[in-house]
């Protein structure tokens, strides 16, 4: 299938554009009217995630209503860790919940880490096949998986935290089970995103979204270590890596084998820019609560953030997921602003 | 009174010293059994908070138990908020809660900013006194209050949040409603840690908890300037000022009045130390869960911080708050592996 707009994936390589493409993270979910719509007619997120019908649906309406340049497939993070045998819940409010965790050598009977991703993440495998029939060439469809850091947290604390202290408890107190289950988690990670490629998603994304909660040093050993695994296995498509709050490591994310670093709100596009060169292409990162503003102030913070770039190398996206009470409206003000700047490089 | 242990002090102002001071945050807490002993014989944290004979009890068991260069009253940054007229819960496994919070011009009906700070705050006050005559000059005892930053989120978000959209909402869609309650939270804070220097504090530190939230441009605008408004204000005693995860902005807080500069675990002591020179003392920043390890290694890894120095002008600390968890005995060696260390500047 020819793409008709493929103005994403030339960012994402560095090659000639002519306006900035742009999209937003959780773009899919709560802000749009028509996402409740079928979410409601449903018994919960996981009946949306788990039938390819719906998250087809849902993974389509922003680029029918918001007019973003890709869509990325309605899904979660934890969809991994639950095929390997940890199932959870999502309790309203609080987040997710796992019943079993992993703090022992013992506890890795609770997991398997050889399984078909066909047989048991064939609904993800669908649901992105059926996307791309429905969009039918209009915008590429990304695909994306939690980092492997990210995913040991949520096996190891079994919930949200504001620390992750048992998952960091377990760095110091068990480096090897650590390494142990990183390195199983990657495996199944890169087979996973390799099938996701297989069944037609154009680009991958990696989201480390609990980044920030470590030191330099520790997130070179436990988690840069495993993206770099990724990033040299996966190479059919742009990936982009995402490390919310990892400040101190941009720089040695980028010289991973990826496409694109994902910026978070905090970063500073330019000082990042000075330091790695020209050689990345950067995504981001308007601050999620500047959609809060008038219509002439998101058009203004957005150009802002767009006369900072001085490379053609981004795609432009927030800095964080896009709040659920932001106005679709203003989403749209924010898109219409980066379609409309002339682009100078 | 005379301090038979002044170290602290010392340290705080660059003067020499023979060894490195040691405290922990959260040290007067619930990693003590002696606390816990106290606490449940109580209706709750606020009726220990509130009642001076136990707050200064629990604020001088670690100086007892755990040997540490200072005292730091058992009080919570929330008493500020409450005694403005925003009274918290604090829920069990969810943090604190408020019933009214500032999202309007309106709501600032329900805080007041001008009190006696005695009249609402006066057991805070009483608790420091008795504090210093039980403690009677064994170590300097350390006041503290929220950054107003900090305190803002909870007045206007009303709880904890991971990202406080809400306390952010209002930086586009109202800056000068934030910047009037800032300013209105600042001139509090002032009065309140000259009550308590007044009191008999030795030393002061002001917390910013969610300073990792906000982009260096916004951290700079809505909180740097009033914490630069408190450290030109608090001159009697030395001045700590602690913005946990504004890792892009230690170098901007190096240079307001301030005499120490507290780093959480994630920040690189050897870089800002780069960054800053030797015109400031830190104070930091072994990771919380180090304190899991095993005695050796608790040692080791205190030792590897202490080598990073570089300077007399430390006072060691966790990066963070102690964790629950933390077995009181690892927390001695930790303090042990300091008062050890042979200091070489």
């Amino acid at each position: 299938m020819i793409l008709k707009n493929d103005l994403i994936l030339r960012a994402a390589k560095g090659e000639s554009i002519e306006r900035y493409p742009v999209w937003l993270m959780r773009q899919a979910g709560r802000i749009l009217p028509e996402y409740r719509a079928v979410r409601n007619s449903l018994s919960g997120f996981k009946e949306l995630v788990e039938t390819p019908q719906f998250a087809a649906e849902v993974t389509i309406q922003p680029v029918d209503i918001l007019g973003v340049d890709a869509a990325i497939i309605f899904s979660d993070i934890l969809v991994v860790p639950e095929a390997m045998g940890l199932e959870y819940q999502m309790i309203e409010k609080r987040g997710p919940w796992f019943e079993k965790t992993i703090k022992s050598e013992a506890d890795l009977k609770y997991a398997e880490f050889d399984f078909d991703i066909e047989d048991r993440l064939g609904y993800v495998l669908e649901a992105i096949k059926l996307t791309n029939k429905e969009l039918d060439g209009r915008v590429p469809l990304i695909g994306f998986a939690g980092a492997p850091w990210t995913i040991f947290c949520y096996m190891v604390e079994g919930s949200g935290s504001k620390t992750f202290s048992e998952a960091r408890k377990m760095l110091y107190t068990n480096p090897k089970l650590a390494h142990d289950l990183l390195s199983r988690i990657t495996k199944v990670t890169i087979q996973y995103l390799k099938a996701q490629i297989q069944a037609g998603a154009h680009m991958i994304q990696v989201f480390d979204s609990w980044a920030g909660i470590l030191g330099t040093e520790q997130y070179a050993e436990f988690s840069l270590r495993y993206l770099n695994e990724i990033a040299n296995a996966i190479n059919e498509v742009p990936l982009t890596l995402f490390s919310k709050g990892a400040i101190t490591s941009v720089g040695a994310i980028a010289k991973l084998n990826c496409n694109t670093v994902g910026l978070d709100w905090n970063m500073d596009i330019q000082a990042i820019r000075a330091e790695i060169g020209d050689s990345r292409t950067l995504q981001g990162n308007l601050d999620p609560c500047a959609l809060y503003s008038s219509h002439a102030e998101v058009a203004d913070l957005t150009n802002k953030m767009l006369n900072s770039f001085q490379s053609k190398r981004h795609i432009v996206n927030l800095g964080h997921g896009v709040y659920p009470d932001v106005d679709p409206e203003k989403v749209k003000t924010f898109i219409n602003t980066v379609k409309e700047y002339e682009i100078k490089y």
